[in-house]
């Protein structure tokens, strides 16, 4: 096992009617900035909802985060708060609206004259930001439960993530029952997203670390066991409840605690959003079951691992297994409806090359040995036409 | 899924060579009164790793913390720490020292007379603590990432348990290589005491909860698959660094969120140690598999899981297949070392009516449904005879 730290303050208050629980959890003195998105939260019932518990309290409001939030959109948050004189931060919404929010937390105390600079040098991130809490009702990105948030920039086709602990939630509620009315899109953008967020830690090399490896195991399973019944019963509060639960123990830092990382997919995932605006996990799915293809030899103690826990597959040569576990991962994000190849999307071909130029320039080390090349990059999405 | 709020705060500092990191987990402003148990860490060289690490800055120090900490040592405790003004402490050992902190950083700012007040009455419980982080050297009960603490009183021979978030650890160093020098006996309590706190959030009834099932069968099966290595090969970083991590994700909440709990093995466990004197996880290794043999019609449905997932036994009908799993649960104590009978530890045959009698005169509901009466317990422990 790698040596490791791990720090999660995060309160979770989980289950039916836990939106009333809200003024308990801003402190009384606090002057709280309610963040969201569109106006599904005004049909769902959760904006009513919040705006009850939080009554006789002062509740100003932003609306409009987009998704693959906009920097641009932040910035005008931020004047708002600034104008309200708001002090406590509450994300309503999906993992959008939460890094959204995280981000203006942060940018609000920034000393310098632009933001986006401590989104390109960590060296420049706030030590403080305005303490913020989140009433999920998207899972996916596991954003309610940890310190990262991923912000994308119009004028630079730029989509960057930071990391600080000081943008920890202070809680976050999670009613599985918020989640009822959302559109199977974005169900199965959730479950794709918190599917590969798992294996983005687990498929690397052999670290002696078998208890994470069956915690991510855990997740991967009930993913396939619950997904297919969330999308086929939307109201079901047992499959949207393990759903939920999953996806934030999918990124909540525990299951990679001690082991090697990834990060490859989501990297390029980033950068085919920003180019061709796909949804964060129509990139992953598009992605992921190439990567683990191209690299296949070097993941192949990990493949043969997945291959016999979490799909059963325990006949044929090593080979064979390995290419049936990439299949049944491909399959599975199909039967979730969320297309696997560039045609889906109507991305050209020339895509690979573009990605692979654009990461080349941003020189971060890719893959968990950090020797990933550009013209891996192109190989994989190559894989996808 | 039950509704359920999960709070953890502790920062996790796992690996070798991690003690050196206490002045940074320590503000520079702290008066820190280190608290440990007999001399074994003076002979391990954890004691000379603190010491070093925490070389100019002040360092009181209390010893003498007895397994299956007694009150009055803990009183005396907080007398020297009162003398010393110190407004930190420091546990470093195993569980027993790690409770005996949280008690003593409890009690020190109880405004009552007596802080056994407290263990009887949680209205009572002192709203504040003095700030605790620990150096574990004994990975068994869970205490390095949980905010529970278990004390004993020699006047009443009473073996009590308390939780507040205030007594979370700040944080607590896991250096799997302070545990090399463990002898056998508490490395094998260790194990067992990991399994049961595993078991007794896990067999109960089913609440819709296939992650935290899984979550928990994780930590089993490392466990089955890194004990025996412990025990064969002390100096096995690769075994000792994931009973560690097992031990404590055994008992820092999140397998235990949103499902029922047990716990009747645990109530029944203190006391015997109360009256008998044996090892915590003696206790639980006589108790645990006649709990499960005397409740295996209630607990039957996990109990069929646990034989499958756990113990691979997919054979035979299910009374045969749950036999076989209790056996198995109690021929892997044994396998460690650790008794299963009465016999074992001298327990006299009528210890069954006095435990019975004792929790009775507790009042305190017991078992996952709350309605175990004094004749299951008698009985219970009537099938170690």
């Amino acid at each position: 096992m790698l040596n490791f730290t791990y720090y999660n303050p995060v309160k979770i208050v989980f289950g039916k009617g836990t939106i009333k629980e809200l003024p308990n959890l801003i402190p009384a003195e606090n002057k709280v900035m309610m963040i969201y998105g569109g106006g599904s939260i005004k049909e769902n019932g959760v904006y009513e909802q919040v705006a009850k518990a939080m009554a006789g309290r002062p509740l100003a409001e932003f609306s409009g985060i987009e998704p693959n939030p906009r920097y641009e959109t932040c910035i005008k948050c931020a004047e708002s708060i600034r104008k309200q004189g708001s002090d406590f931060l509450l994300a309503v919404g999906g993992g959008s609206v939460l890094d959204a929010t995280k981000f203006i937390a942060a940018a609000f105390c920034y000393q310098g004259d632009d933001p986006w600079d401590f989104m390109k040098d960590v060296s420049r991130i706030p030590t403080e930001a305005l303490p913020l809490g989140s009433v999920l009702t998207l899972p996916a990105t596991g954003s309610e439960m940890n310190s990262f948030a991923v912000i994308s920039r119009d004028s630079t086709q730029e989509k960057l993530a930071f990391s600080s602990p000081k943008i920890f939630p202070k809680f976050s509620i999670l009613d599985p029952t918020t989640t009822y009315s959302l559109p199977p899109r974005q169900t199965a953008n959730g479950i794709v997203d918190a599917y590969v967020h798992v294996l983005e830690q687990y498929m690397t090399f052999d670290a002696g670390s078998p208890l994470q490896d069956r915690q991510a195991e855990a997740i991967l399973l009930t993913l396939i066991e619950e997904g297919p019944k969330a999308m086929a019963k939307p109201k079901s509060y047992s499959a949207r409840s393990n759903i939920m639960w999953c996806a934030a123990n999918a990124l909540n830092g525990l299951i990679g605690c001690g082991v090697p990382q990834d990060w490859l997919t989501h990297m390029v995932g980033h950068e085919i959003t920003a180019l061709y605006g796909l949804d964060h996990a129509q990139t992953l799915a598009l992605i992921y079951p190439a990567v683990i293809r191209h690299f296949k030899e070097r993941k192949k103690q990990k493949l043969l691992q997945y291959a016999l826990r979490v799909w059963d597959l325990a006949e044929g040569d090593e080979n064979a297994r390995i290419d049936a576990a990439i299949e049944k991962t491909d399959e599975f994000f199909r039967s979730l409806g969320v297309g696997t190849r560039l045609a889906d999307y109507n991305i050209p071909a020339q895509a690979g090359k573009l990605v692979a130029q654009r990461l080349a320039k941003r020189g971060q080390p890719l893959g968990e040995r950090g020797d990933v090349k550009p013209i891996d990059v192109e190989n994989i999405i190559g894989l996808r036409a």
